[in-house]
């Protein structure tokens, strides 16, 4: 077999043999099969498509390119969601030990954000001593103590993935259903949880803009879940505005830490108890309810030992940007639109995000919304406030929230929280 | 501007801007934009298209990355020929010294074999001494001396298009018609001929395997050929069957010299003659006639010149291949059909050609044919004569001809020699 054999059948539009999608996969793994080989046939996927069989094919494939993780050794069963990422979303900071607290172990392995979107990994590490590397030892001693763990994936687990997810990242190839479903898939199946609750998000500030897309990467994914033996479940939710009121690495640990406080805002309490409900019916646990879990303070507990069982100090003071400006409302009215998009982009020029994958983040970087899509607001009333390590940051952060909101006379709709529900 | 930006345009089904293209082949030419960015955006490319308006910037840019030749100091037109390739395809032997003797220079940069069509510089290499490396100087003093040359090009000439070539060849991404027509063109652009015959071969043997891809393809040179200021004409040629009876690089400078001699196959004479007419008719020169030069040697004086001053020794013995055997009739009748592609792929593994770029080529292998389709054979009589420099080689070449000839009732029908003219 050659890696030309295998390009042309898929630029003919022709499907992908068995042997042929393990082959490319493995030989591109060792290094055989050259990097524009495999970015030519990635193009080719995505302009021509793979269909189920290839898919899950393909996310086998990658899932045998390394090690697969297994905690049947735990006495309780084990569930994890995905988010395909969004603006604000820090839902997994109050959700793992949330879940953790109500009896589900919560083996998490997070990514890193690129791009407009942040990553789970950033945020945590903004609290001081927190490590975000663990061998695969200490990432079981963590969940026996704290009964959640939020890690990132080590090298061993879908080499495959890694190696062709940063090669379509530089080729104009993410935007491709079947290669965006198997990557997510392949690292979390061979993360080895029993259950699966995919955060699917749609909107300006989400991957997939349209429900169309988001549904059929959705219903893509729970298949893969489902062939695979893992219970999936998607969720499709809103990102055309922000989630919560913060955006940035600390100020979304400090948001999320006032969920496990019992407050926080309302859009972010509701989507986290939802999603910890959707966890532990996948998981088959009934009876713990994850809101009482929020009020009594068991999941604040659970945090604080995940949280110190990493090297991380729950107490510790956070990072603050060294300055701030203030966004004030144009004029008297209904906040009618919040770009998640805009909101995004501004906060990663801000310094909470990064262009490439070396560079580092500012841990007190980003944006406070101080008003939601609906609210009344009055002229000269604060909308945003911007934090930063320079001012030298604001202006183009400005330009990107030009045209990122409106006030006007009366509410234009927004997406429902939650939108659909995907089973297998 | 970054590849990204480039690749998603034209992957999303856009027309690329005029400095998007001279960008991307620009910074593609220096190593800022990677091979892998390169081969997606070529897949791309192959998969959408590009219009007129594209092709040409894009053939326009690939000229830029190098040098331009320049013969106006010649006393006379200037006139060459490019074949899309074909087996037995040993035209440019004989045609390059024929037109000069009819008065044009012939400054001819031609190529390697790869896979089971032959080289023009494979071909002449077969003559002990001859050199296939000319510097500029020395191309324009076998020029005046001889009245034509043919050589390899230099490193300097149309640079991206070579870097691309390998890139392409390797990725799937061949089968373009923007990208051949380009590739081409920009050569022969660059080449600084006045006018120039394109000779798009059709058929099984052939780059092009139906008369509409052909005749695209025919059409988007004589366009881009035109818009350069070059007069440009395309024939489109059979390919269902080999050209002449000879395949292989020795064996074919032996039929050349033969139709140099006034003998030779007919369609081998019919399609020198043909296509030297359509040269001299576009540079400009009317006149001598073709036929009368092949007939009273001027023709193989101009190649005899040609030969020697390029360090070859025109009276020398050519190599043979060690081993031959023949391939008999297996019935009496009619050879129905005699397969372009199968006699290729022949003696390309009987060690015509190469598999990779650095092989070496065998100069005696080959296979001499001695029926052609139309022709009434007998059971048993010798069809084909396979000659290589080990008996190992014969059966996977017998392997490829199987199915590749048929001796029936009756003549099934061939293509015409020249099916068709292409002019601005």
């Amino acid at each position: 077999m050659d890696a030309i054999e295998v390009i042309v059948a898929k630029r003919d539009g022709g499907e992908l043999t068995a042997a042929q999608i393990d082959w490319v996969i493995d030989a591109y793994t060792r290094g055989e099969v050259a990097d524009e080989q495999m970015s030519a046939l990635a193009m080719a996927i995505l302009l021509n498509g793979m269909n189920r069989r290839e898919i899950a094919g393909w996310t086998q494939a990658m899932i045998r390119s390394g090690e697969r993780m297994d905690w049947s050794a735990l006495d309780r069963p084990t569930a994890d969601k995905h988010s395909t990422g969004g603006v604000g979303d820090k839902i997994t900071l109050p959700l793992a030990p949330l879940v953790a607290a109500c009896g589900a172990y919560v083996p998490q392995l997070s990514g890193r954000g690129l791009g407009h979107t942040g990553g789970t990994l950033d945020k945590l590490e903004s609290i001081p001593g927190w490590r975000a590397s663990l061998s695969n030892d200490e990432m079981l001693s963590v969940l026996r103590s704290a009964g959640a763990v939020v890690c990132a994936a080590g090298s061993g687990l879908a080499p495959a993935d890694k190696k062709l997810y940063a090669l379509r990242d530089v080729t104009g190839t993410v935007e491709s259903i079947p290669l965006i479903a198997s990557s997510i898939m392949s690292k979390k199946i061979a993360e080895g949880t029993g259950s699966l609750v995919l955060d699917v998000k749609v909107g300006s500030g989400a991957f997939m803009k349209t429900p169309e897309r988001a549904r059929e990467l959705a219903e893509t994914m729970v298949a893969l879940g489902t062939d695979a033996g893992v219970r999936t479940v998607a969720l499709l939710t809103a990102m055309d505005r922000p989630l919560g009121r913060a955006v940035g690495n600390a100020l979304e640990v400090q948001e999320s830490v006032e969920v496990l406080a019992g407050g926080g805002p309302s859009d972010v309490v509701e989507l986290t108890v939802r999603l910890a409900r959707e966890m532990l019916e996948a998981a088959g646990i009934s009876g713990p309810d994850p809101a009482k879990a929020l009020a009594d303070g068991s999941a604040m507990d659970a945090w604080r030992r995940m949280i110190t069982a990493q090297g991380g100090d729950p107490d510790a003071v956070l990072p603050k940007a060294a300055e701030t400006m203030v966004v004030e409302a144009p004029a008297s009215g209904v906040l009618s639109r919040l770009d998640a998009y805009a909101v995004g982009l501004a906060a990663w020029r801000l310094g909470a995000g990064r262009a490439r994958k070396e560079d580092p983040v500012s841990f007190g970087a980003g944006i406070m919304v101080h008003a939601k899509p609906g609210d009344l607001v009055r002229a000269g009333q604060p909308l945003m406030t911007l934090h930063a390590d320079e001012t030298a940051r604001f202006e183009r952060a400005l330009e990107a929230l030009r045209g990122g909101y409106e006030v006007g006379p009366a509410s234009t709709e927004v997406l429902p929280l939650v939108m659909d529900r995907i089973t297998a």
